[in-house]
């Protein structure tokens, strides 16, 4: 057995819906086996963590960005079958059937499992959201360093 | 030198041809060296697993999954240049051309090294793959918490 | 605390630009940390560390690799709003607007922090890709051995 700290840190880039439901379910899996949890949101996995208010953004792609990711985690769209918006309420349908759990209803039990919420600074510097863009319970905006540290001392990480 | 198990798991997430052949590829170089190798294979990347016998899946969505993945492993396609299947038809063409393995030769590869070939419960319920539907060296269909142990007491851990 | 040498290995196989971006920025981040650091480019992530002078592939999939990766780094697109190009050019001005450094800067910050920029032998061979269309400092053309046995001695693994 390896001495390294009991911790995971899993950076969630992608902002389709799979992609992010993948990230939480590693995420609670790492946490109810006892690991210390950190989810790092960049780029479009920002999306999984924002309100869902629309954002106040005053550049282009800003309010591009603001545009067609409205509405927060419940918009994400899958990576395969988009189809417009049908595939995300099509695989919402399939996974309501098998009583999987929705991606904010998952969200809320990482939360709960005590998963830490990071949201990286750069990426929201670019793509102009703002801290009050995020749902509260983002314990941090951080840098690359902090992602450095952490998962030079976790036992799994990942970039999905 | 750390005193973790020698051990590699890797997450094939994508069903990308191309993806899905770093996958075999790393999966057969750990392994080569010595590496007690896993690939654990999760929503589109069931389909590098699958029969390619017609689904009997149910559902809509499951019914559409099964035709538009028809095939197994070697109807993938890249995920650039995919051209409506045109891309994978060339890109085999070039593999063949420099001697590289088709993924089919690449999965046999893996399974005669003893790499484990495991399945993700919980995708295989919401897409409406059973068991038969995949090849038969798949070891085990299991959850995200094997996955959590596997990954924690690995050297390599990746997700693609 | 880990006896794991101080090591990141970093698989670059996506070749868009943000995840490119991702890449170099999680590379300088953990060089600046003090650790050895080596992005192995492979498939897409290629057109990273190629020179963007025209590529003399003689194969039909390698001729239309060169033409449509022509320009290197700089004419990479983003995975997500590429809108014919014109995502690439918003992303660009957004970044310099907010002072971040461009992918050339932030590729060659990397080669200043000692960041080891390899390449994987197999994908040039498929994409008709020779020593002579990447950029000087690529140290080294290497197999999947070389990837195995570094990313198995590091304690950052990532595949982007």
């Amino acid at each position: 057995m390896s001495e390294e700290p009991n911790k995971a840190t899993i950076i969630v880039f992608s902002g389709d819906m799979d992609k992010v439901f993948a990230a939480f379910i590693i995420a609670t899996g790492c946490a109810a086996a006892g690991m210390d949890t950190t989810l790092f949101f960049t780029f479009w996995g920002l999306n999984a963590i924002k309100t869902g208010e629309p954002i106040k953004a005053k550049g282009f792609l800003g309010k591009m960005m603001g545009i067609m990711n409205r509405g927060g985690i419940n918009r994400l769209n899958p990576s395969q079958f988009s189809f417009g918006g049908i595939g995300r309420i099509l695989f919402s349908k399939m996974m309501r059937d098998k009583k999987v759990a929705s991606l904010e209803e998952l969200r809320q039990t990482a939360i709960d499992l005590d998963v830490h919420l990071l949201a990286c600074k750069m990426s929201m510097d670019v793509l102009e959201i703002t801290k009050e863009d995020l749902i509260p319970e983002v314990e941090n905006v951080a840098g690359v360093a902090t992602f450095v540290k952490e998962a030079a001392n976790s036992k799994i990480q990942l970039f999905i």
